[in-house]
């Protein structure tokens, strides 16, 4: 697993991509957002997205299906496993459209340990998503808790 | 429709209710975040979250899910419905966990014009879900782009 102390500030992460199907699109549609330009390609044609496209929560969920399975691959022991406490600006640039290919990835930004919970330290990222065009599509500022090995029981 | 000249601000409306049982926690999870504290039980239990926890694109893709069928019970143009230029300060204030109900609402915060897009006009509102004890456990700050009225063509 990854202690704290093991984050370099500066790292970048590709975490993969993923390619947003018009069945996939209209499946989370369906489930949590379901919009016509969603669920509907003449629907979505009139709208101000020009075509059937991605929920923005959708896009955002798949950041986290790449970010858990490189979790998982790396190996990470669930009680020393720390929650976020927030993401900050979430913007979606440009629509995600059915055939996109999106490249997710992540930059450690700043990293600092915690007073108040010595156990824990807080690590910021900046993710990013582009396009097949290699235009900026969705970002955000994710932190998220990391346990640090000096101040843990083995 | 609603039009970005009929948005009152101060204006709160509560979205409706939603229990995130086991199956759908899991079954989320498996799409989007499959890490143990979403997938299994007694990983759960050794973790921070101490019990089987919602993925936090879970709690964030069931307010959509609740927004998008009062969208469509209002019932909206889809040419004229409005991206959203991102949203501010998500936090996951408590964890989700298995048989939790929340309760999601919003609350119109401000909205002013665009200069630069004198069709659109731009709408903040403050998304909050409670659970069955009424404590916070998500929160967001959402904005939205509304069409003007007296700026569009019927």
């Amino acid at each position: 697993m990854i202690w704290f102390e093991d984050i370099e500030i500066g790292r970048k992460t590709e975490l993969g991509s993923y390619t947003f199907t018009a069945d996939e699109i209209k499946r989370f549609a369906r489930q949590f957002d379901p919009q016509p330009f969603h669920l509907d390609e003449e629907a979505a044609k009139q709208s101000h997205f020009g075509g059937l496209a991605a929920s923005g929560w959708h896009t955002a969920s798949v950041f986290m299906k790449l970010q858990s399975r490189r979790i998982n691959e790396i190996g990470s022991d669930v009680r020393k496993s720390g929650p976020s406490p927030g993401y900050k600006n979430l913007r979606w640039l440009k629509p995600v459209l059915a055939g996109d290919t999106l490249t997710y990835s992540t930059e450690i930004t700043s990293k600092r340990a915690l007073a108040t919970r010595p156990q824990w330290g807080i690590v910021f990222l900046q993710v990013r998503a582009v396009n097949q065009r290699d235009e900026p599509v969705f970002e955000f500022e994710s932190s998220v808790l990391f346990a640090r090995r000096e101040t843990q029981k083995a």
